[in-house]
């Protein structure tokens, strides 16, 4: 046998999975993403059910995917680390405490997971994304650039869906980004939205087109998901798999995605061009100066209270 | 406008959209097997949801399904109606108040429906299956080769993929089939099992292939799943998105589906040519004296609880 | 059997099954973007090697897809008539003579599928394409929304790609389109071409990025393409998939694509929004006044050829 | 850059790019098979044609294949070598003539490619295959599990097809494979043809199936298209495609192809389980007397052939 066959390539880990594990670890079969995906959840029997349950989608699909449960440690050996630990949310829960729990449940993958193979990437889902991504990046200490969140990608897909859909084109012909820190505060770039070069306050009529409205559509359609569901785990999972699919073929598409921006010391959202070998290379859109304020802006309270955590976890 | 675009077809309503149904309708759009989903479930809140999570992945997808909520009477109009509803089981719960749970909710949600368009086909995934599709079968009014069940698709597919691990082989060079009545009285057809037209144990060592242990695994890892997670959501789904591509597209692929079998008055799986344009067409496997006898025997006793039910309904 | 399902549907018939219409027929099938193919040719014995060979893929494929031989007036009954008669091109050829035998080719087949169904639509491949497109648009009696030429469609993905790679990034992460008449006078729309709404002239150096060459590089791509083998018809065959997948799934992408631009009075490329419904939708892009006198000048050029070939043809 | 990132993988290469070796790249392409196909050809305007023309089409597709030109020595060095070096037939060329000239080809095209990686895969498409593919085998130096040859797979692919037109199933819901030497004295497996477990002679009415009718269908398409274009080319691209998909991702299909039988000396097809770990694994069919005696009468005049082949050549 020769060497480069010993172990299934590429590899993809997903740590934690509930709802939006699970549902990344279907479409990522279903796309025929990864060759092998290994399960990781300290609930053992629901992994194990996972492992069970989404086996018989292989086997549905004579899908070359092999899906089984895994380590930590087998974790971080793998191509992909897929870290939705925590990623549900539940109803009456304080945010501050899923905050806690979330990074008290992201440090201890990590810790669980290191030393991790040298060129293994993070794609952190679970919320809130920015600060989880920000504080996956110093502890698994891997290089910046293999330290990727979900961010504004589903905000973004979202809002050019609604948009399509008032506009009678396809999603993919609109050009527009949701960018910055993930939630209320992110910031969508309008003064460079286009469909094929036109831009879009020119493209609709504005009887039509409403900028707020279409923002906080977009903003409180997950909310609202959020709220009867705990999770968006279809529209995460979808993004997840493209993202993992971009990198693993190397495909260099231009995706919103949250990664360190030095100018900031903390992770959010800018375009960038996600692929393989160079991993990420961020662009710098000409937004305008109110959104590049309200960026910056969100950016240092992130960095603000990353500075606080950071603090209290070494009191 | 010409006449044929005034709706957009192929349409697939799914009925209950929790789970199950929302597994289901993901798979159908990852697969871009219908035009426009119809989803219909009497939790509003979760219905809409649903829909908003499914949509973000179309929205994703550059998909031309699109997701809506729907009306019973909608769904009674489309090409394919899948019935869900009911599909959860919950744990410690008595199996019997599950049955009749399940029974009352398919009786209203086909009441709901009626009168159906005259060539829809009904597709009831939800438990006890065999039974409840007999039932859809009478209380529908649509001709016998119009309803179906999901029956014994998924142990087969199942039961395939884990004799393929063992073979070495892929699933689908595997000619393999259970059949009967879904559950624990279901049948492997081994008497006509073959890999290339190799007898399944000729091709296996014995030292490694032992039926009843793959028998036993195959029952019992959906009930492991089910124990923990209440359904087998991504399985039934693939499943489920299976079958209906095989109807739109008119594949006429041959695969075993709970339908009315005349001779024994009840609906249970047996292969079938699973197509558009004459719909079904059972096949007379050449089965051995057993396994003909343990599928009767597990017909009558089904056809004997239908009875039962029905006086049990009508006292 | 229900009403619907009487004939095929959806079904597209190619014209001329040469290089070219093969190609096209093979990327159709292994697409699944049609139900049934209906193969046309004068020549009918190289038209049933076409079926022969074809139907092979469908088998392999366990495609769907049926393709048989069929006749102009069974062609003129389909939703999509891709013509792509003669557009094979001898070396050595006189282009006159060429383009001669073309519009007789075309004149002649338009002839023979009259009367169309109210609903097809005719998609011109062969060259020159744009009058061609022209032609067919009077000569069929469709509306002028229904006739379609591949016009720059594959010239603006091919400078996609060749700009993709000295970019490093993803194809259809560029917004870029060749517009006008095909040919030695097509227009590249560089004021409008970004990268996630960087101009393209912004996102590459100088040393590396140059406009003159790039377009010369396209151009003459396919012409030592068709100096050696005639045509280019696997990239021309992706490119009519991709349009049939549009229109017949609705998919609303944009595309530059000849169609009848009513102040020239003659067909060639701006983009469209491609799709079924509303058929087509003219997308006015803000380009510069250079682009647009050319585009005006290469319009009028070919609206004067149009006139002198109907003086012609009329004497 | 990691280690692993340093070449493409997995590459396939194409020596001779005529029709079958250029509609081969096609369908890997479309269907997204390797991460980059070399193009090796000793015409190289044809070559580079052929890049060009295949080039626009993974752009058109977004595909992350690339497609370049390369030599021999490259080829040797790639996860696949598909061999179509003169595959195409000139009307009226005495068949002994082409014969040797295509053992002249294959001669000289393996000699170019000496030293091959240790793990290279031979796939032989050129004809008489099972002839070529012995002396490939033998040629090249490789270990015999990895020299095939695209033997009986298109022939059973097609007759599975018919067969399916016929019965009014999926073609891969046939169960029948054409074994032994390709070509006029090929067999194709009766005794053990089935459709979910059916005799295939149960399953039909004897008044619309005839065995020797199916059998010459089959064999006089693939000569009747070569008459007219000179070789199959879709077909066998699309069973070039297929092939290298299952080895590539380590499918295990069962596929009758044309591979080494210690028993008799040659290469000819019985059903292997393909896949890339163990590459393949011929499986025993439990043939009848005649058909074990016809395929053996076969592949003992191909072994005749070989040797007089060897004795011309040294003498």
């Amino acid at each position: 046998m020769p060497p480069g066959n010993t172990k299934p390539s590429p590899r993809i880990a997903i740590i934690g999975v509930c709802q939006v594990g699970a549902a990344a670890a279907n479409a990522l079969i279903l796309g025929s993403v990864a060759t092998e995906l290994v399960l990781v959840d300290v609930k053992v029997d629901l992994r194990d059910s996972q492992v069970r349950d989404l086996s018989d989608v292989t086997y549905s699909r004579n899908s070359a995917t092999s899906v089984r449960a895994g380590t930590h440690q087998e974790a971080g050996q793998c191509d992909i680390v897929v870290i939705t630990a925590g990623s549900k949310y539940s109803l009456g829960q304080p945010s501050i405490d899923h905050m806690y729990r979330n990074i008290a449940t992201i440090r201890s993958a990590i810790k669980a997971m290191k030393p991790f193979r040298s060129d293994t990437i993070l794609l952190v889902v679970a919320n809130p994304v920015d600060l989880l991504t920000s504080l996956a990046q110093e502890l698994s200490g891997l290089p910046a650039c293999q330290v990727l969140g979900s961010g504004t990608f589903l905000d973004s897909v979202r809002l050019r869906g609604l948009l399509a859909a008032q506009a009678g084109v396809a999603a993919n012909s609109i050009d527009l980004y949701v960018l910055g820190v993930h939630g209320d505060s992110q910031v969508v770039a309008w003064s460079t939205a286009t469909i094929a070069g036109v831009r879009v306050e020119k493209y609709l009529l504005p009887s039509i087109f409403n900028h707020a409205d279409l923002e906080n559509d977009c903003k409180y359609r997950s909310q609202s998901v959020i709220q009867v569901k705990g999770a968006t785990p279809f529209g995460t999972g979808a993004v997840v798999s493209s993202m993992c699919s971009s990198i693993l073929l190397d495909k260099r598409n231009v995706r919103p995605v949250s990664h360190f921006q030095k100018e900031f010391g903390c992770c959010f959202s800018l375009p960038v061009v996600l692929g393989r070998k160079e991993i990420i290379k961020t662009i710098q859109m000409p937004l305008n100066g109110d959104e590049n304020a309200d960026i910056a802006k969100s950016a240092m309270t992130l960095k603000g209270m990353i500075e606080r955590i950071k603090e209290d976890q070494q009191a």
